[in-house]
């Protein structure tokens, strides 16, 4: 029997999604702890990669188990209890086995959040990247419009990715002036590069610090040159909205 | 020269306000960071005690030296630079030697963050108090319209105040629901009581959830009885916003 939950998580304190040795991710913490529920040895396989201190709202990730001997819907409540408190399971549901939270996927959210004041502000700062210089939010509004559509990302990719095209989807990139002072970049696409939405995030405030004209960025893109686009933004500032299926 | 600053600070990590053996509170932190850099020793003076956990976004405290050996308007950003990031400093004004922070405080204003949902948000966990129950936000709005007023808030006060009168005037109380999910409690008064903005929302809470009615808190109010009021709500819900003055 596949199951399929729906993570949130504040990554500040973990070495990101994926399992690896000397630091504790979340995938981690989730199959120890649906090890420790289900009696069993437990994997799971999730949906996106999230990187070191990057937090998330709409993880999703998969595990297989013989015989679930809990309900399904006391499956949430029951495995944010057992997690610590910056892990919590929003949903659960089955899946056919042939399901892949990864391959599966038609579309992915993710959100960038900078704090634009002249002081830091110690309740935003966990989720947040504090920008205190003078940014043009209207110019970071057309440059944001730039990304969208299909584009070779070459040039919004961090060395290392082992992906075998940089060619991505992207459907919708806003940004939105909250209340609290937050300029929040929501960006849509049916996948991103290693480190594209912190590049494409870093880029738009570029444009906004006037550091880049929003019209270059077409030039950009098709330049496939990492070195034009603007810095990789760091990773408290993102998060994971949503990954959604069919 | 008197100074008076407006601060901000993340709580989680502090025994509250003010100065304490054995405990590390935020009116230590900002002595230590303005001796350190006003190279002698200062002393600061609080508007208002927060406990231990809860945050402000609006907190004022003054502090008086011979001679500021660097700009005013500086101060807020090296302040905020020198200090951990969950405490910053966004404006600093001189004030009359006669000025009291706490004494000529006009009014208060605290807001106390429900989450509502099904399950735990992390993300939010860290400034608000999660409930899951199924909450008649509609009664918790005419509930907290009642707290509205001069009287005696002798049943919203915890034991150990050393309060000399329990009569307090709230000018303000309303209840809002955010797009996060967040119950927010807004409530501006003259002063509060020990305790008194907790123990208010945790009747708000119970108006809610049934278990209080909304028409019998002015008898609550007039009864002076504790026991009779809702419990005392975790210090992550509270947020001192801002204090403010003539």
């Amino acid at each position: 029997m596949q199951i399929l939950l729906t993570i949130s998580y504040d990554g500040t304190n973990y070495a990101g999604w994926q399992r690896q040795e000397n630091a504790i991710a979340v995938q981690q913490k989730l199959e120890e702890t649906l090890s420790f529920l289900l009696k069993c040895d437990i994997k799971i396989s999730g949906a996106s990669r999230t990187d070191a201190g990057v937090h998330a709202l709409g993880q999703r990730a998969c595990f297989t188990v013989p015989e679930l001997r809990i309900p399904l819907d006391k499956l949430p409540t029951v495995l944010s209890g057992l997690l610590p408190p910056d892990i919590s399971v929003t949903a659960a549901e089955i899946k056919p086995p042939e399901f892949s939270p990864r391959f599966n996927a038609l579309h992915k959210t993710y959100v960038y959040n900078m704090y634009n004041a002249t002081h830091p502000n110690p309740l935003l700062s966990r989720y947040s990247t504090f920008v205190p210089q003078k940014v043009d939010i209207e110019k970071m509004r057309k440059a944001a419009l730039h990304f969208i559509g299909k584009h070779d990302f070459a040039a919004f990719c961090a060395t290392g990715s082992s992906a075998k095209t940089t060619v991505r989807d992207v459907y919708a990139c806003d940004l939105e002036l909250l209340p609290t002072g937050i300029i929040a970049m929501t960006i849509n696409g049916n996948a991103f590069l290693f480190n594209m939405v912190r590049i494409i995030a870093g880029t738009v405030l570029y444009v906004g610090l006037g550091k880049i004209q929003h019209c270059d960025i077409p030039d950009i893109i098709a330049a496939k040159d990492r070195t034009l686009a603007g810095k990789t933004m760091p990773p408290e500032g993102l998060v994971l909205l949503d990954v959604a299926y069919e």
